[in-house]
């Protein structure tokens, strides 16, 4: 493990900056199927940025259909938007069917704090971990709270679907999730923060009408799906992160109303190339112990 | 309580154009959370509308999630389609707590006489009644006989979601469903329709598109929602169906084919200023007893 | 039935493009409600594609609402996409209400192979088949298999919603399923066939966009369940397909990404003339016994 004196950010942000390169052409030839569980009103729009990432997508609700999904493919996407009863036996039983064939699966812990059921399926993930959590900063904040990785967090939690705290006061939160997972957090806001528990990357771009349309969140969790399943969970995090962010700005400079930015945004998260993704500003910290 | 000799159209109307336009700026200025529990068909496209008026989303469907939401927010929508199972619970149960808290909600009874679910909820509504009930004519006449509020009306029921009666033979059914609530009818068609039971408004404008896209209604009760958030049910009606009409007149002038028409009525929705709302044509009539 | 020898392709050619001109002013005159039972990821791009295509949507999922839609409509629109618990009692009533009244349904087997219940419900439609269905190749050739009406094709079955086999591969199959259903098959690939296991039409144009945006194949599904409202099972398949890649063909030529493909892909299906639908390229194939 590399020690805080000996980090070096040129060299370990240019070392990321190949394999997030490598990872997008990965994606575009392999085309990988991430199928999700995901909530109803971004469904579409979730599975329209997988396919605008370079992968496929699936969708599922009943508890065999999970499992199934969770043995054809090779990463998974889990959002706990709009739950359903029988999700009450699907998410356990797909998690747990993952984590027996070591696969990948990114969970958006979306509405944390609304209702017993979505309280109990999040605790229960502790003991099958994602490798990838997508939330906003509330959210993040709420999750470590719930699994008791960190209690010195203030936050009032999330106003419904909103965040009501920025990314900065979760970065202890996002941090000690990222360590007890072994896995990678990415926290969405104006700058958004990508961590592995040691190396936490920052990446702008982006554009505030990411946040007057419903599912850029959402829709990103998937991309990271698409991505983990060719790479790593922090380098997949950082990927979808910049490529989002790449898309996102490049977007806005075209069209300034959330209508056609969205449809403009699925034409750039296409178009974007390696570069445009792997170069995408951001900077990187050591955050090692 | 005015009497149909004192008034005076000018006035009223200015004073509701006052009123309308304090209630635009205020959405946007506290984006109120209008929390849903509505149809898969067009579930994005409110939470979308919701987002570009001003407002904030959040979807749920079940029992304790939805009385959740109520205790959180302000404002509710409530919308009929794609009824499922677990809706016998969640939706009465979201009433009661949303009448107990004496909160404002909306709905839309879409499907009216299909099934007998939706006729045993729609039912059970008169006991906790919404503030605003937006539908079209035909669903407009149907719950008013479904209530027993107005045994006159001749309509053949709408046909699946289509409505088969003009907005004017709906009248006498609006003003008696938002005399009996005490709160707010909207009736869409080719001009729309608001009534509290004793002044009514005509709204002009709008966009013979929005007949080809799915979901201008059900997103127009979403965006009643996030105005009764802010201000009486009337005005909150008024507001949104102005604010509709003006943002699909916009649009249509733009495009003129369904899908760039949904885009671009969402960018339009978002940049409508307070005056392009407020002013936008429409007649008063004074209706009281 | 016309034997071989006096199959005269243009003669016959000429005479669908009559009926498919006919079926496409038939659909926008009387505007046929071809309710559905259909997946969440794509119902909203159903709903709208057709009505931009001329008909009417509504969306059920419970059992007597869909008898209800099933006595209220003229065709009726099942895809196997997102199955819900309910389904298991909602799929067969209302195949069974649409036999009994005789009248066309659509079936999507999207997912085929998925789950215990997509079997069960899929092997029961044998005893109440649809007059279309509408699937990609390895969708074809599963249902055949699964319905013990070809057992000489190989494949390795779809992956998750995406076809692992070319349409030529899928022609023994789809021909089997037209003659036992006594309806149509509409196989979609790059080049599309349609086929009443007599007659079979290729239909050209189209566009590769189409793969990457989802739902195009669950939202012709709902457009053949528009036409054959109005038409034999044959030609509506047919209209429907032509249609498609007519309107695929111009959005292609107009936008070269995903984003706004899909929304230029609408405005398309709405614009087409007849003779831009029954004059696109195809061509005919007699494989009669």
């Amino acid at each position: 493990m590399t020690s805080k004196t000996q980090f070096d950010e040129d060299k370990v942000l240019t070392g990321l900056r190949v394999k997030i390169s490598r990872a997008v052409r990965d994606v575009r030839k392999s085309k990988p199927l991430a199928p999700s569980i995901t909530n109803s009103v971004t469904i579409n729009f979730v599975a329209n940025a997988q396919l605008a990432a370079g992968g496929a997508a699936a969708m599922v609700y009943l508890p065999d259909e999970g499992e199934c999904m969770a043995d054809a493919a090779p990463a998974f996407y889990i959002n706990m938007g709009t739950l359903l009863p029988i999700y009450e036996e699907t998410l356990p039983r797909t998690a747990s069917r993952l984590m027996e064939a070591g696969k990948p699966w990114v969970l958006d812990p979306v509405g944390i704090g609304i209702g017993s059921l979505r309280t109990k399926l999040l605790s229960g993930f502790k003991k099958t971990p994602p490798a990838i959590i997508r939330c906003n900063a509330s959210e993040a904040i709420a999750l470590a709270r719930l699994w008791e990785l960190d209690s010195n967090s203030s936050s009032a939690g999330p106003n419904g679907v909103e965040s009501t705290d920025d990314v900065m006061s979760s970065v202890p939160s996002a941090i000690a999730l990222a360590r007890f997972t072994h896995g990678a957090v990415a926290v969405s806001g104006a700058e958004d923060f990508v961590t592995d528990g040691q190396i936490s990357l920052w990446s702008q771009g982006g554009s505030p009408l990411m946040e007057k349309i419903t599912g850029a969140g959402c829709s990103l969790g998937g991309v990271c799906a698409v991505y983990v399943a060719v790479v790593d969970p922090f380098t997949a995090a950082a990927a979808a992160t910049q490529h989002y962010n790449a898309a996102a700005r490049r977007a806005e400079e075209a069209v300034n109303a959330p209508g056609t930015f969205q449809t403009r945004f699925l034409d750039e998260l296409s178009i974007a190339s390696p570069a445009d993704i792997a170069g995408n500003p951001c900077r990187l910290i050591y955050m090692g112990e």
